[in-house]
């Protein structure tokens, strides 16, 4: 072989061999929420190989709260063999400051501003760590292999104790101007409704999120059993027939429906996905929920949006933190 | 000079004589509506250098509006020296299928599904002719040149007869599923609300749109002087101090900040531009807007945003279009 011969097929192989490498690599996928933190690692095709997670600790301080986030990700690294990594994904509790990723997640009091992006970076040097906001982190999780795969216009919603979601618009990840966009929790439904945690009057979440329903239908005479109730229990009242809480569950799925109605006008959406705790409650919050939707979504390119449920279930979010390493081009837009 | 030297210089030569003839070429900017016909030809920097306009001829089968459509370019095109054209822009109104533009506009019976981007095609072999919906054209045009300028997440709204807009986020347009984003006219801000003519109940366009504002205030007992009246004379009233006028702008005003505090909490908007003949009315508009958006926009981010009224007036549209052909990078994502 000429010495051009030799270079090329050096070149070329050493390529592959990134290739292969970069095909091999996983994704550091995190959750942080105020009850629990999860790490997985991700294939890149966003198979989830290995995962672990524990309770948020609630005791601890700022630099705790950090100490035990290192030892669940060390702990799942090690045990996966110390596998060769490609980045590091976040989805945290907002509030953040966006894209350096100063978090202040409202349910975790420890850390006010705390640098987590560039504690990440410090602890994984030379690797991209790239942090968003938890309920985005499963919208993209859900567009990029869940239940709105394939589609380029796509609402991600999660309805727990908030209400949250994620919008990817002509197949990308919105950001907005401070990477809050999706935030279909404060989209306002009612104008005399109920007051919002905001500050605000009848946002969705105001009526939707768990703890809204418990306190609605115990003001309309809802009596469990115990005092320290969810939205889980409700479900169960309104799937056994209780009819106060069969009305809060119609009243949650009417503003859902309302609420999708003018995201889906505004938007022009394909495909809602609705996740979280209270989407388990299934037909008691969906009939509803597509009743509303079909009074009020009445343009002929907005009655095409469908609400389905979404399809990943409790990984989502680490799925979505993924898809920031590995689909960048399609769900990172910041340094 | 060498052979390659001398065809470097002539290949250099070329290019810049290309780039100036493509920096001297002219956009066709066309803005087709239910009363008028618009056309200009629009500079790279934005500026309209020549423009003309006639009314949209109500007594013509669909032929006939297409030719009166081309006498008025023809003529606009040969008064200006028949100078070199870069593509053809269009906003036109709506519905249309997007973005093959077989168009259907609600206040030109004459038009139903007419070809008019394949029709343009034929007439200009060989340009880029791209059309959109006028609501849309207009908000492109602020976003581009005027009150969105500079800002990457931008609604642009026209409020006039009806209520409709444009979406630019993340520095670029945003089509949807069919290219019907930015429908801002239908979120629903009163679920309660009055019926709308898209079938549904409580849209903003309902409560806001000009005739809906002077039918309720003739419900209320606003008594004009003339029978054939329209949101210019509500606004003289209002303007007057008559209570009843000054009601009907105040619930438009309201609708308004209600459906805006939505949008800037789903899509994380830095500006909002009205324009259209009610945003005429000023601060008999604007200040029950700014004080019902600031009364929902409560989340951090969202209390950022700014509605200002649009700067570029009747030409928006003929901007827009025209940016659709200079900057399709970030207007233009369809082929």
């Amino acid at each position: 072989m000429s010495e051009r011969a030799t270079w090329e097929a050096t070149a070329i192989e050493g390529l592959r061999a990134a290739e292969r490498g970069a095909a091999e690599r996983l994704a550091l996928a995190i959750d942080i929420g105020g009850t629990k933190l999860a790490a997985a690692l991700v294939e890149p095709g966003g198979r989830v190989a290995h995962h672990d997670r524990t309770h948020t600790p609630v005791d601890l301080d700022a630099e705790g709260l950090w100490r035990s986030l290192l030892a669940l990700l060390d702990k799942l690294v090690a045990d996966a063999g110390d596998p060769p990594l490609a980045g590091i994904g976040v989805g945290c509790g907002g509030p953040m400051r966006w894209p350096s990723a100063e978090v202040s997640p409202l349910n975790i009091p420890a850390w006010r501003d705390f640098p987590l992006r560039d504690r990440l970076r410090e602890r994984y040097p030379g690797l991209p760590v790239r942090v968003h906001n938890d309920a985005i982190c499963v919208a993209v999780g859900e567009h990029w292999r869940g239940a709105g795969r394939g589609r380029g216009n796509v609402l991600g919603m999660v309805v727990s104790t908030g209400v949250g979601g994620g919008l990817i618009l002509d197949g990308r990840l919105v950001d907005g101007a401070s990477g809050n966009a999706g935030h279909i929790g404060h989209v306002v439904v009612d104008p005399a409704g109920p007051p919002c945690k905001c500050g605000g009057r009848g946002c969705l979440e105001a009526i939707a999120r768990g703890p809204g329903l418990v306190a609605w239908a115990q003001e309309q005479g809802w009596r469990p059993g115990r005092t320290d109730v969810t939205g889980v229990e409700l479900t169960e009242d309104a799937r056994r027939g209780h009819p106060v809480a069969s009305a809060a569950m119609d009243r949650a799925g009417r503003a859902l429906g309302i609420a999708i109605a003018s995201a889906a006008h505004l938007c022009d959406l394909e495909v809602v996905s609705v996740g979280g705790g209270l989407s388990q409650a299934g037909p008691l919050l969906f009939d509803p929920l597509e009743e509303a939707l079909r009074a009020h979504a009445r343009m002929d390119f907005a009655r095409q949006v469908r609400v389905v449920p979404a399809a990943l279930g409790q990984t989502a979010g680490l799925v979505g933190a993924a898809a920031l390493v590995f689909a960048a081009d399609r769900y990172w837009n910041a340094d």
